[in-house]
């Protein structure tokens, strides 16, 4: 029996992105059975409000079923908590209040990694509600590193890729200008592409090389916990 | 808010069997956004010990762990539960043993299915311990199906595709003798093929059309526990 500490993964925001983080978690810890493996405990909590409509047009509010969802996986056992959804963290502080346990913060993790690559500008790829909220800005001018964001017309694009193409299941992205996003990305000085949102990574595995690094937030989220937890990273 | 009642999956054995199980309850789900979604708690025990071991070898006991992940799920608020792991069924009893809740069983529900297509002999397609714990044979004879197995030489054939190939990441299964497996299971009468092992839907999805219908037991879970929350089946 491992010794693990068990990780919880406050979920449903989306369900897709929650399953996908956790077999991130499998896919970066060594293990040759089932029980070299780390305990997690996922509360998939569909009925955990739309974080981009309460942060834009004032939705109802989702911090009382994520501080629940917390809670429960706080009770049942987790010693960690994560989240997949990039947008979520804006209600960080109010989901950490009342636990004894550590949430740990995709943007922050996301931004003390490119500090340590070197990084002076990061540019930020993702929905317009994330972008507005602030979390990877903030997390990026903690660590002194500047954030660089497409233009509203490059915007767009990004929007349409993530929209009407990867959630949509349309993989040909061929009617998109995503080299004018790149070039513009790029004339503005960004080093690297932080992927902050969800289905981003999978657009950027088809798209191939871009002639600039990308980092996928999610993947730096599991690697964190998989480290907490006390297991061997692969 | 939905008011769909919420499912839990004892899960960990194994992991990726747990999400695949999770991703079917989306996949056969109708949802048009994420709060449109059954919400669902996940315990990935992986100090559950080794079920094939424990029935085949005298290895440790895996019910103490079942046990605390089924009680921890419904304290945790859990109205349902259910298990990926076909083998893990040879258990039920003990795990249901001090619960409230129900849990729904995998075997039992596609030996009913199979029923209600009018099918009197059904082939079992599964790991030597899935076969020896008698889980489907059990299942298929309460409901006077008669339960077909591949002699001992070809149910090497299904060990090998198993473990050697859909375990190993090895999906060219050019080297066995998948036909020969299909001509006994039609030979012995089989109308029906359960594919009773995890890896097993992936690797027909590969085979394609073998001439006989066969049946994924993980989807008939997936959907029996879509209905039981109250959602609209896909």
């Amino acid at each position: 029996m491992n010794s693990y500490k068990t990780i919880g993964i406050i979920g449903g925001m989306g369900p897709l992105a929650t399953y996908d983080l956790a077999e991130k978690i499998l896919n970066n810890t060594v293990a040759s059975c089932d029980q070299d493996n780390i305990p997690v405990l996922i509360d998939c909590n569909t009925r955990i409000a739309d974080r981009t409509a309460a942060i834009l047009h004032g939705g109802e509010d989702p911090r009382p079923e994520m501080k629940k969802s917390a809670k429960r996986l706080e009770e049942a056992g987790a010693n960690v908590l994560i989240m997949a959804c990039n947008t979520a963290h804006y209600f960080y502080d109010s989901v950490c209040e009342d636990l004894k346990i550590p949430v740990l913060h995709m943007p922050r993790l996301t931004a003390q990694l490119i500090l340590e690559m070197g990084v002076k500008k990061a540019g930020v790829l993702a929905t317009d509600g994330t972008c507005r909220s602030g979390v990877y800005g903030d997390a990026l001018k903690e660590k002194g590193i500047e954030p660089v964001y497409p233009s509203a017309e490059k915007q767009e694009i990004i929007m349409s890729l993530i929209y009407d193409h990867v959630k949509a299941g349309k993989m040909d992205f061929s009617d998109l200008d995503i080299d004018g996003v790149i070039s513009e990305m790029k004339g503005k000085g960004a080093e690297i592409l932080i992927l902050g949102c969800t289905e981003l990574p999978m657009a950027f595995d088809i798209i191939g090389e871009t002639g600039i690094p990308s980092i996928d937030p999610t993947d730096v989220l599991a690697r964190a916990a998989v480290s907490f937890a006390g297991a061997p990273l692969k």
